[in-house]
């Protein structure tokens, strides 16, 4: 008996029709919950796909046109270009815009924006926690935000009020918001998903080679290999710009895996029956409680 | 319209009702493949009910009785005590014969094991690539081992005809046989299991000290983290007896592990974008490959 707040924004420009840009049109669109999406991309053919597939109701190249109606900008582009779009779109904003974006990284993106908001605008970072293999608008899922975490990130300068309605926004999209600052989002994130990503990446690298490793060994795997590399398919340049974008909080959780690796690594070298267990025990025991 | 060769073994012990003792027993009894199924254990309480289920037609404790009229052993005991029962049971085993295991490391389970086989008797190596999180004949399923490998480690003594006849008995409950020489699966099943189960135990000893972490901090996964760290609630003891009886390939695709991660580390540490891009794609490349 949820009382759904619609048209918290009544038009929003989407700026990337990727698969969480395209996504988000869907839903908005299937919900009914915006009067308006305008598309903002740098392919007019694909633009047109994703207008004739009706995700967008009209679409632009360049941000000088059309954003002076606009309430909510999203930026959905890839991590790294998403300051250099912002910073391109700000001077065409009209007061009480609300620009946030969808990058996987915090600190630059906030650091590399908000300075250049103009007086009366908004800029609030956000992260869906959602995504697929595929990319591109024409992977769209109505449901890619249903029951995620949606992760938005305010500064000391960022407005209660603004801040409420984008949380309301993400909301009436399926998705439950969670707030927290900056530096605590790098951080958790280089932990629980960039560190397993160059864990991941890593661990295939390190199997390429080995002699049996042609006669396609993972048909032997029950699937726990299988599962553990399924990300070690990502994306590549989006991993590479994640990789530098947060650099210093993820060589910090290498550094310390690296460790946690190697205190293994010595108990089972020198045979200590009773470490090992205690480490997987520990480990274990952390997973379960989770 | 596959001709399925029934009563490849007609009676069959079973020693050590675990989730893939029980999940065999039930498989056969489900699908009427043997005469008799006869279990073997410490606990008599459990083996009766055991016994109460269907799963085994009558059990004992010690190997010195009921062994005079069975075609086929299989030891589905931890993989550390397998080497010790099949040097109980072997006494008592008559001619023809054939003992088999079901241990996730063979090269120091047929050491320990086929010097000790008396004459006519047979001992081939198996690893049922099967289980899930539960262990005990109460989680037991009759589909654990269908469409799933069953790897069977002949060595030069292997007798061929009991190597087919035993080969049929996994594919009639379901599995694809796979042979190989005992080092290759030592080396393979380092790499693409023992490896993985290493690196997510160290993965998530590494987080638990985390600041953040106490708070929870899985809950802003997406799932990737999940499944990457489900397999290091895998049960201890079992693991730690896997990482000391395959510790010398273990220590080397550690090695390998530890070389790549570091070269990805020291390529994100002076922000080689190339370096970092090339090797994701290569991991990215070889995953896809698979």
């Amino acid at each position: 008996m949820e009382l759904q707040v619609n048209n918290v924004f009544k038009h929003i420009a989407i700026a990337g029709l990727g698969l969480i840009g395209g996504s988000l049109a869907k839903t908005l669109r299937e919900r009914n919950l915006v009067d308006k999406i305008t598309g903002y991309g740098r392919n007019p053919e694909r633009m047109e796909k994703a207008r004739q597939m009706g995700l967008i109701d009209e679409f632009f190249i360049g941000f000088e046109n059309g954003l002076d109606d606009v309430d909510l900008i999203v930026i959905g582009t890839p991590v790294r270009t998403i300051v250099r779009n912002a910073r391109e779109l700000l001077p065409y904003v009209r007061p009480g815009t609300v620009v946030t974006d969808v990058g996987s990284v915090k600190g630059p993106i906030t650091d590399g924006i908000e300075p250049h908001v103009p007086d009366g605008c908004f800029f609030i970072g956000g992260h869906p926690i959602a995504g697929t293999e595929n990319s591109g608008f024409e992977h769209a899922l109505s449901d890619l935000f249903q029951d995620r975490v949606c992760v938005l990130t305010p500064t000391a300068q960022t407005d209660q009020h603004e801040l409420d309605r984008l949380g309301r926004f993400w909301e009436m999209v399926g998705s439950r918001v969670i707030r927290m600052d900056v530096d605590s989002h790098d951080t958790i994130f280089a932990a629980i998903s960039h560190l397993p990503h160059m864990v991941a990446f890593s661990l295939v690298n390190a199997l390429v080679d080995m002699k049996d490793f042609g006669d396609n060994i993972l048909q032997y795997s029950a699937g726990g290999f299988k599962d553990f590399t399924r990300i070690a398919a990502s994306d590549p340049v989006m991993w590479k710009d994640i990789a530098l974008m947060n650099r210093d909080n993820i060589i910090t959780v290498l550094d310390r895996f690296e460790h946690a690796l190697s205190v293994l690594k010595d108990a089972i070298a020198r045979k200590d029956e009773h470490e090992i267990e205690k480490l997987f025990e520990r480990s274990r025991d952390t997973r379960r409680a989770i």
